[in-house]
């Protein structure tokens, strides 16, 4: 533990709603505390590019550079490049700005090289002034997949973006060899505290708990979550309609906790998300749109986190 | 031979100076007659993308999307990427415009798929609404090198944008396997007119002049050549320095017809650079800058060629 009390945090996070949450504890935690454990999987190849979604949100969020009003990409971004392949019949289904596009073609041109993924999400990073950790879960790759009820496969940027979320998800398949980058794994193992973000357990988080070693790690250390439902409805994407087709129950911050089992010690809900739990439920205000919000909120998490120890 | 006399013509062509050149023969020949031989000795990978300067000059330009003022790039295009890539320290000097991107990404999936060079020229080209026939020299890469004084060995684009063309040019490597496309040697040995653009003689004609089976074709076939040096200039780059550089001999009209030794049957020269020669010099406008002018040269051209048969 450093002199600050609250020693060393990792953060587990997928998109929007968990870069939100990093951005409070970034600037709520002193240089150096925090560590931040992307899911990659959701990355995809397009364009010849390796597009790595959440970490790119993680890392603009960070940087100040994401937009308010939508998850992804850069703010004030122009979509030349993607016009012009409109023009020419080729995929445009993927949205990909022309500043966006050199972080994807300069991680696509170093992983060519043999550089690791962790390296150069490091270097992308500072490129961008992010002097924060945002280690990628995993070295390999690891693409989720959605099994549909007619047992179609989808990779899932296709299915989120593509199919607009449409089709049932019966079942989820994390590939890849399932092992977790060493940086992660030593991140993890020295943790004072684990927060899990408000992200999709699903597809955000699973993919970096099912990894090799990583659940071990959680139940060693204190975890506090936060929901990624408020009130019956997700913070972004496509959960609220995912936790009745995977688990047969209504979308809630409950059912959330429990998808997570014996591993939370805390858990922070939206205000009348309540309930009876074996380890304290916070309501409290955790709409994190508005940069201010998140700090406070961060502050108050790392407070009740503080009393766990 | 077929009805307007003109038969199969296929011309050899670097970048600007043969395009402009390639644009008026595309004009004043019916469709189909036309093919046309493009240099990929520039060919680089910048960014992780295969770049194919000479291909992308003259499909722009018979896109008609090429600016007046220089000889690179789509005219409009804006250069958001660039200025994102320059501000985050990446490498910058070769000028990439968003919309021209988009070329040099369908181009490096494709041939990453494992398509050719051909193939994947044709569908650009069809994307861009050109159907007429753009053959590069060679489905393998064959880069020029660049071989100065001291021994240093620089590869093309690097000498000519980042050195700024400045690096005196000692000798030439043309590397790789030296292999001409089947398609090039197929409509080299059915042409009824070889043309050879106003290109650079030593960095866009020999490298394709030199590979395995192009020379013999030519030697059999009418070849009319149009000269890339005017009073002593250059039509663009760096010419008129390489030319007393590589042969001891001043800049001229003269010094680029007998370094293609007894190939020409045919060569067009700027009023005032005309020579004594075993072939007819004709004399006449050759400056091909505004797209009327291109159209007008062309038929002069082709019927001197038709006086050839």
């Amino acid at each position: 533990m450093n002199t600050t009390g609250h020693g060393a945090v990792v953060a587990l996070a997928g998109g929007v709603g968990g870069a939100r949450l990093v951005d409070g504890l970034d600037r709520a935690l002193p240089p150096g505390a925090l560590q931040v454990v992307a899911n990659t999987g959701d990355d995809f190849q397009h364009w010849g590019l390796h597009i790595s979604p959440d970490l790119d949100t993680l890392m603009y969020t960070l940087a100040g550079l994401s937009p308010e009003d939508r998850g992804w990409g850069i703010e004030g971004d122009t979509f030349h490049a993607l016009g012009e392949a409109r023009r020419r019949g080729l995929d445009d289904w993927f949205q990909l700005g022309d500043r966006d596009l050199v972080t994807h073609l300069a991680r696509t041109a170093a992983l060519a090289r043999g550089e690791s993924l962790t390296d150069v999400t490091r270097r992308l990073c500072r490129g961008l002034d992010v002097d924060r950790v945002i280690l990628p879960m995993s070295d390999t790759p690891r693409p989720t997949t959605i099994v549909t009820p007619d047992g179609a496969e989808l990779a899932f940027q296709q299915w989120l973006v593509r199919e607009r979320a449409a089709p049932t998800v019966k079942a989820l398949r994390y590939g890849g060899a399932g092992k977790a980058s060493p940086h992660v794994l030593a991140a993890l193992n020295t943790a004072d505290l684990i927060v899990i973000c408000p992200s999709n357990p699903y597809v955000s988080i699973d993919p970096i708990l099912t990894l090799e070693g990583v659940r071990a790690a959680l139940e060693e250390t204190p975890v506090v979550a936060v929901s990624p439902i408020l009130g019956g409805r997700a913070v972004k994407g496509p959960l609220a309609a995912m936790i009745p087709q995977l688990s047969g129950r209504a979308a809630s911050a409950k059912a959330v906790a429990e998808h997570y089992e014996n591993l939370l010690d805390a858990y922070f809900v939206h205000p009348g998300d309540g309930f009876q739990a074996p380890f304290p439920v916070i309501e409290t205000n955790i709409v994190l749109q508005a940069r201010e919000d998140r700090v406070v909120f961060a502050r108050k998490l790392l407070s009740l986190a503080g009393s766990l120890r």
